[in-house]
């Protein structure tokens, strides 16, 4: 999740009162502390005030400390992932209450404008990705969440709340950015350039339509083995440079008719263009930072398509039904848990995977 | 009509008894002449020999002289669109008989391959663009079409063949690449960069889909107007490198919905890149001879889609029916009419499109 | 528009000291008339009131008068078509303030549950086709709007705001049911069953996508004559049960590849499935109130789809540039106008369109 | 598979000092018989002579028997699916060789025609349904296949023949009528009514897409127990004609989002109608011999599709895919073999499925 617009500064936490609570709050390019901060009020009608029972951090989260989002400003506190239970809710809301346990969008969707309308919740013209970003995020024991009634989803009783987690941003990245735009169909040819959380929630998606191969390519073989144990059909460790002549051997020249690129940088979405199928989906899930070449004097005759987007999580009440029936299993994504004292620790161990081996870590507020 | 493969030498003409005919040759980078040349004989169960009756001169044609389509030889006879009257058929072809008025489709289908099943005929793994490309083509009396049954289209008594001319190839390529894959919609908005023959072929066939507001965008003030006429709803001329700018002010900072590419070099494929609105898609119509950047920097998070296509030609049948059903009116895109004995002087015209202000050229064989 | 499910007793209008207004209230089967009433006011905060400027008169509001519609009890105000200014707006409405000028969807979406985010609005759990129906409408002075910010449209300055009032039901009925259902597409044949003004929305309608035949059939001369003039391309007075013959005689033996039921009885629906082509798409609008024989010893191996649905109103934004850029015209459909304390003229005239030639009435209140 | 036009009198076999073979012969209404007859010879350019390895019975062959398709007369050798080694080749045939081991489709395919080129296989115009039905068929040691290049498909080395035979008709007729009409989504809820050969067919065919429940009904203990081994995740005995209400109660009064009828009575296609949610799709499979109830008075404002479908076997490349990938397992429909002289005991055992518990038995010749 990310987005990078005209930067708005952070209100400062007014000193009042009120009742206060923890926060992990970012205070400027590699700087970050574990704060008190006031709970959150709720300031308009259709927001709800949920207290976080779980949450979790983003690669996202990172690209905001190291200072690459203008949007997010000192001051902020981050997080856009989590389960909770509502605190108390806006004259407007009506469908949530106070005791209501729920799962939290990383998208704020006001339902009411043309992008919502079109389910391009990402482009809401007032929301979008802005918790933990342009307003105050979810890790923390409260958080603020506008437009309530769209923009969180009912827990159902006895539903594993810990594994919902992995469905407020990385399951529906992976699913909507990659397999849906990447048309994944019965028996295609998959590869999935990137072993990250993200390419892994494209590689666990991706099975809903039962493909015949799936061939994630990365540069570290333990993201390989643990691709590998999630379902991949085959592994391609690319530090060679030959992931291509590997891809085009595997597939009898003719290329995978989905590519998935879950890197953001120009060398993985060129090798995309490389290992296409002629009439195949290159789907773009990394943010990327920079132009990359196109190389339409290869691709302009191919039949091929290109997609970028930007997470709608409109798919989250499908996910909710796959979850359910047992078709997914997105707690294999969580390999550390921490309490929201030791969050400090947690981004550590988040930040340093290549050695700690993380994927998603679960903070318990 | 373009493709780049490894060359073959085109097979030097036997001479024979057989009987003779006219036939445009491209002799090497820049030099083409009107030479007499043995009829085509039948080659394949498979194969037609059709009387070319109109024919007419592409781009492509153009780009062939220049010595820039490797796959195409000094030799060959050019041409790969037309109508005509079958000659005769090998013995497995059971659609057509001699007499029959035919229309012949730029792409060669043999309607077996896994392509020709998915309706790629663009990419048949033996036939696909070959007619004066690789075989020789139509730009003569007679011409041999392989694969009769499935790359020949039967035309009604009392059509109007010239028009249909325009079914060969420039049609379904302005609808397949541009405006069905830019998935224009009713009342939505379209831009049009490029109003050379394939442009308008775009503007024509987007017509189909009702869209509330067509904007063509050129350097060529005089085909701007032609735009205008063929049913634009705005023109922009580019010259002054503002015509974004110009787009931007138009849609109220919206972008269009679908932006057509039908140029072919990087300045206009950026300039769609620029103008796109969120939940667009960009059409790639042009053949490019060089790599184009690409901003995923701007784009990753802008739901948009990129499309490439070689023609397949597999709305004619479609196309066929708006025409009959005066839809469209492709005899709009016809300029200028010469003999087959002035056919050079067809090329003269069609080459300096800007002081002629030829867009198609018919030539009576 | 039309809706059958378990009565509730309309409440009766509370007497209170509140200002006065002019409606057409239903008393009961065969009984209307033009009553004082209290004008409505706010009762949550995501309502609006507005002040009806032009409403219309629809099919389903007779049906009301005939006793057919048991949601709909005796004291409502009908009608559910509309435009207007907004009078005042709820604390949670948004989009929409005092002095704007908008278009009444005549169904109302809360634009939260699960139906309304699928854009299925015609199912909203909370809402749907309501207006005139379960609560009061908008054949009054004034119109209290639930659910303001997803159930009102801005009309833009300068617009034409009596061709507005035909979007609030008819035109998005006969497009979104029959035209979008019935997959009308470039070429393609077309046949509408029923010449009223559904059907002939769904003949102005289906124009945007360009079909190369468009059949109409009624018992109507009068207005198969009208069909003609709204673009059908050929009519059949279906009078002498022969309709059959003449379009399958047409259509060269293959049928329609659309054919759009209008009307809402078993003899039309019957027609249907007598002319549909092998592949083809049967879209059903007519409101039925019995059982129908489908006829699967004919239609099993014939590939067809048969589709139902009620208007959900969501391709009004869509259809608001098809009017500002001119591709159509709705207009076309009104035939008569009135004044509101002439409201019970302008039923007489309506339910009597065979005499009257009626298509659409405007109601100015 | 199964087709209804007019019937044509088989030609009786020729007198020949031809090489005879053993054939299954029907006989007329009733009778059946295990002939010799002779070889089939190539009779077409486009023909494939198969020795066929392994063959099956269809419960069409049963409906054949009965005297219920006209258009199969007696003399003719029955059946239309089945493996086997290409024997010759006419002088057409590109794709095939002698010796190539294929599949063959129940469906025969000119590739040239209006519906081929709209990949509707089962109206090729000269084609369709034919084995085993106009034209002698696979329940013989040859069969002559027309098209042979766009009917049969090449089997690769290694690949189990066996289960391949399963692709013939009965796993594209279950996933093209009922699975991909259906719909079928991730997380969905499917019914299936009927749980014979076909409904397990889509039963199997349904999981490559995820859905989270699959319902079926059936009135036999025992093949609802194979239902549950297959996948369903619940299943429903519908002898006491209480379906409905548990599809009702496990689906919280929603209905399914498809509804699968694979019986082809009218009971069955009722029940469809009662258990189907808004917006959801009833997908026809069963061999209807009369006309059912259509409920329009209930399901006119429900948002559905209803459709219908003879096979196509477009899918059988994807098959294919999904096969050699083992995400799905074939022979589980496999249940008894038999050689080729014992072909009588074969449909002894397959027309007594309720006591042999036979699905499908497999016939070596």
């Amino acid at each position: 999740m990310n987005l990078m617009t005209t930067p708005k500064p952070a209100t400062s936490a007014k000193v009042t009162t009120a009742a206060m609570m923890k926060a992990l709050v970012y205070q400027g390019p590699g700087k970050k502390a574990l704060e008190d901060r006031p709970k959150p009020e709720i300031t308009a009608p259709t927001d709800a005030i949920v207290k976080i029972t779980k949450t979790t951090i983003c690669g996202t989260d990172l690209h905001i400390l190291k200072g690459d989002v203008p949007t997010c400003q000192p001051g902020r506190i981050l997080g856009h992932e989590g389960v909770g239970i509502v605190e108390k809710v806006g004259a407007a809301v009506t469908a949530f209450k106070a005791g209501d346990h729920v799962l939290i969008s990383c998208v704020s969707a006001c339902g009411k404008c043309e992008y919502c309308r079109k389910q391009m919740y990402s482009h809401c013209t007032t929301g979008g990705w802005i918790l933990g970003n342009k307003i105050d995020g979810t890790q923390a024991e409260f958080v603020r969440i506008p437009y309530a009634d769209t923009s969180l989803y009912p827990i159902p009783e006895g539903a594993d709340e810990e594994a919902l987690v992995m469905l407020s941003d990385i399951l529906p990245t992976g699913f909507e950015c990659g397999v849906l735009n990447g048309k994944v169909a019965p028996g295609s040819t998959v590869a999935i350039v990137g072993a990250g959380p993200i390419g892994l929630a494209a590689l666990l998606t991706a099975q809903f339509y039962s493909p015949g191969e799936i061939i994630i390519i990365d540069l570290d073989d333990n993201r390989l083995e643990v691709a590998k144990r999630f379902g991949a059909t085959a592994t391609i460790n690319s530090t060679d440079g030959k992931a291509w002549e590997t891809v085009m051997k595997m597939t009898g020249k003719r290329g995978v008719d989905t590519a998935i690129e879950a890197v953001g940088i120009a060398v993985t979405f060129e090798l995309c263009q490389k290992i296409i199928a002629a009439g195949g989906a290159i789907a773009n899930i990394g943010v990327h930072g920079k132009k990359v070449d196109l190389h339409l004097e290869e691709l302009w005759d191919r039949n091929i398509s290109i997609t970028t987007r930007l997470v709608d999580t409109v798919t989250i009440p499908m996910l909710f039904k796959t979850v359910s029936s047992k078709k997914i299993d997105p707690k294999l994504l969580i390999t550390h848990h921490f309490k929201l004292d030791k969050v400090l620790d947690a981004y550590e161990t988040f930040g340093n995977a290549a050695k700690t081996k993380a994927l998603k870590v679960i903070i318990e507020a």
